[in-house]
């Protein structure tokens, strides 16, 4: 009897993937992944290096990534065909061998396979090794703690209306914007109207090489990866000797 | 010249603990790490097994945990005091020699590691290594993805004041509050105010021995650890045919 398990792989760096997971990877004789068309894939890329030389690989090629709107019926009429195709591919395969599905950041937090997870489930055993979410590279990429004390964090992404965003952004200490890419110039008039524009970050590519960190109000709308994180942190409570305090 | 590193633990078990800091710990010639008085401490109890048998061991015991206010002038100055003292101290051993600190989940996220952080910076170098937060232990732990498509996820304390409690807990899709312990009876009435209730699961111990996953419904108000999380998952936007669509 076989299994599926999925291994989160962390924000980028190969060196952040959990032992079980880096285990996982090395032992594996099936590995899938998601990559857009025509590209090698971001996962693909941080497992190089570790895989079996006979591995056997099962790129899942999206069909549709920012071509058309993600909430028209044509996109989600395709993704859900993508879905339907790879679960019965890998639950198949996973019958009779250990498949090892490869996942950016942590599985369960806005992961592709989480649509794969609710297909796959009762079908075959699988288990989800979780990860460093992306966003935790990011933010450690700034050098600067995210939440203190009370702080409340929040997470948003840049395909939100622009007033759930202001709404949001006001409300929270310290934030964090998923999903940014062509809806940079939104985000950026958002902070702005939450008044937190100044103290925006954007990190692309956090913990990999081409890591770059940069105060938002310093990089151009159209200069905007889709995976770049935009965050702003939390300066909540912390205990300060008094003369400090004081000062 | 030496160095401080902090090493991030993830949640709890030793096998999520990412290659670079485990590396780290086995090679570590001197840790540091907090705990409450008299205890081991959870950080120690994670690396069990993984020390080298000759390895030097400064546990830094916190003046109070949860005896006095967090927010009174006595509670901030005997912490102030505390984390001036081991950061001095750190920075000296850092002098001539490489020490690891850990630290349980991911050190910039709530973590106390922040707090010697700030005061090292520009004394001695500071290498951090991110970990898989506490929270994406307890998501994983219940089987069930957080946040799907446009979901927004808000991390709250438990410390806060009910009515802010409630405001964020109506106005996100995926929640996670922290710090709960004696503010459960807190938590609970606000995401009952917020019509969250029934959604919400309480963590105990996730990816640990003695892992408890229980509707918060079924758990009485005298039976929740601090370290506990209770969380709400998002039901966001995912692609399905459409003849399951239609159901």
């Amino acid at each position: 009897m076989g299994r599926i398990i999925c291994a989160g792989l962390g924000p980028g760096d190969p060196d952040l993937v959990s032992v079980r997971a880096d285990r996982a990877i090395r032992q594996a004789g099936d590995v899938a992944y998601f990559r857009k068309r025509g590209r090698q894939g971001q996962a693909r890329r941080i497992v190089q290096g570790m895989l079996a030389h006979d591995v056997r690989e099962y790129p899942m090629e999206y069909p549709v990534t920012t071509e058309i709107p993600f909430d028209s019926p044509e996109y989600n009429a395709l993704l859900a065909q993508f879905y339907d195709h790879w679960a019965a591919r890998l639950a198949e395969l996973a019958t009779a061998r250990e498949v090892v599905v490869l996942c950016e950041g942590d599985p369960f937090f806005y992961g592709s396979f989480m649509h794969l997870y609710v297909r796959l489930r009762g079908l075959v055993p699988v288990e989800v090794i979780p990860g460093i979410p992306g966003m935790a590279g990011c933010w450690n990429a700034t050098g600067l703690p995210v939440t203190w004390g009370d702080d409340v964090l929040t997470v948003l992404t840049g395909t939100l209306p622009e007033a759930d965003l202001v709404r949001h952004m006001a409300d929270a200490d310290a934030l964090v914007v998923m999903k940014t890419g062509r809806n940079l110039p939104k985000v950026r008039r958002a902070l702005a109207a939450a008044g937190r524009l100044d103290d925006a970050w954007l990190i692309e590519r956090g913990t990999m090489p081409g890591e770059r960190v940069a105060r938002l109000a310093e990089i151009g709308d159209d200069d905007c990866p889709y995976f770049a994180i935009v965050m702003v942190h939390g300066q909540g409570r912390r205990p300060v000797a008094q003369a400090r305090a004081a000062q």
